[in-house]
């Protein structure tokens, strides 16, 4: 056997994912580690250089070496596409900013195409080849996690901005008078509907003695799945933001799909339904006729399946 | 003389704009008819066409028959731009939803390319060829006029969607709890800072005993300017909440420049100082650097100009 591959690489805060992955988003080959995110950009690049040495090593059990197609990195943080290096990344990865990752990865495997984008970008990528935006070329992927993620495709195309800031669309604002957050303005759409936005509700709802359950998101999600009327009030407000938001990016947009993944989304089709419903009323009608609320349908290793894919997505 | 001219119109409401441009932006001959919006769209349609007999012929003055490089038209509307039918227009053209213009236009006039798009679009591409955004391949207009409309140049190339409803970008909102707007969101930008939107909040200050004045968003602007407390008061919710919308547009787009055009615009300097210190508050900063605010530069004839433009822009 000697299939065609490439290596993926999905670099989070938590954990670095790698893989080797075929055409079809096949994973043959996988590995996960802890980032040393604390021990700052220099310790975990060389994590990543060492995890693609591993993938590169082992892809010989499954394909020439002249059949390995290139390495394909998503990371998080803001992403430079032409140069691969990174824009600017928050403190889940400090001084991750200013990494030249395509760079540094290239000059270790020569003769190997880098390709590096953000982590949300590559997993609209994955959700474009093997999930749910096949055959669609404009649509809209919220990444609803601890904080809210954004990929647009527009026009066949990820919509990337001037250096690759572009789709933060967990920093779109849904109340010009809200909780400030971290980015500088008030009231964003992850204030609500991130993992964190619900604990922060959920505080807030127990600070106020309306809410007396766990403060924890699934527990919140759960209250309300079960009919529990304290962590509906809470729900009610994420799914009023979130939908106030996505109806915001419909008329932005004009896609053919808005496309809900992340830990949050594991809240499945009740979720999606309540958002179509209050969604529906908040877009215009001919754009609303136009578009779908989807769930997002890789699952957990899109990152990697994503990162590995735009060797075959830029060719 | 024999230089080379496109026929522009600007299809309004209120009025329709025609004239001859050369690739400059500089217009030859130009006339101003009133729209009969009343009358439908078979007869706007209609004035259309007659418009465009008058500077075909007008043209022969100015240049040789084979130098009319064409007609470009921007409509108010969502216009699909590969067909150039209007998808969507609201009550201002009544009945316009539907009308073939592009396939009408060029039935009447043929051998003459025929190029249709959004008016706040073509008013885009005047700023790209000719006034704000000169050299920039990623910007966002808003025109706060009556309503708010939007254009987006991403990586070049304007966004469209699947139908030619992009960047609707008044009707993003920004208060999830604000009032019910005429698409069906609630607390849209369009509400607070277009003309209508002014004239809204500064009823509703007035009704609250909070507000003297005139309620029309001139007087509510020159107050501002004369430094009165009570339109400053309207001013700030004003300034507050568009200041908030630029900022997720930054956050979505990550653009070079936004351009602020349209008659609320005319109130100057002190709206986009104003605009740019609160803005500034609400966007990462990585962002903020790599943008200005700045005013539209064409002027009020970038319709026409712009619609015109179209001819030199997609050659």
């Amino acid at each position: 056997m000697s299939v065609e591959l490439a290596i993926g690489v999905d670099i989070g805060g938590t954990k670095i994912h790698f893989a080797l992955a075929d055409d079809q988003g096949k994973l043959y080959h996988q590995e996960i580690v802890r980032t040393e995110a604390r021990e700052g950009a220099v310790v975990v690049l060389n994590q990543v250089l060492e995890g693609i040495g591993r993938m590169y090593e082992a892809a010989s059990a499954y394909t020439d070496r002249e059949k390995l197609r290139g390495i394909g990195i998503g990371s998080a943080g803001q992403i430079d596409f032409a140069t691969g290096r990174v824009a600017f990344a928050v403190d889940t990865l400090p001084g991750w900013t200013g990494t030249r990752i395509k760079e540094d990865v290239a000059g270790r495997f020569p003769g190997l195409p880098v390709i590096v984008d953000n982590d949300v970008n590559v997993q609209a990528i994955a959700e474009r080849r093997y999930g749910a935006a096949r055959g669609l070329n404009s649509f809209v992927c919220l990444a609803l996690g601890t904080g809210i993620g954004g990929a647009v495709v527009e026009n066949g195309q990820l919509i990337r901005g001037t250096f690759g800031g572009a789709a933060e669309l967990g920093h779109v604002s849904v109340n010009f008078n809200g909780p400030r957050c971290s980015c500088g303005n008030r009231g964003c759409i992850e204030l609500y509907a991130s993992g964190t936005g619900i604990v922060r509700l959920a505080d807030e709802h127990a600070a106020a003695g309306l809410y007396e359950g766990q403060t924890d998101s699934r527990s919140v999600i759960k209250g309300w799945l079960d009919g529990e009327p304290q962590a509906s009030a809470i729900m009610d407000v994420v799914i009023t933001a979130l939908s106030t938001g996505i109806s915001g990016l419909i008329h932005t947009f004009n896609p053919q799909a808005v496309i809900i993944g992340g830990g949050v989304s594991e809240a499945g089709e009740p979720l999606l339904s309540a958002l179509r419903r209050e969604a529906a009323l908040r877009t215009a009608p001919a754009m609303w006729e136009a578009v779908k609320i989807v769930p997002a349908a890789v699952g957990i290793q899109a990152g990697v399946i994503g990162a590995a894919a735009q060797l075959w997505h830029y060719s």
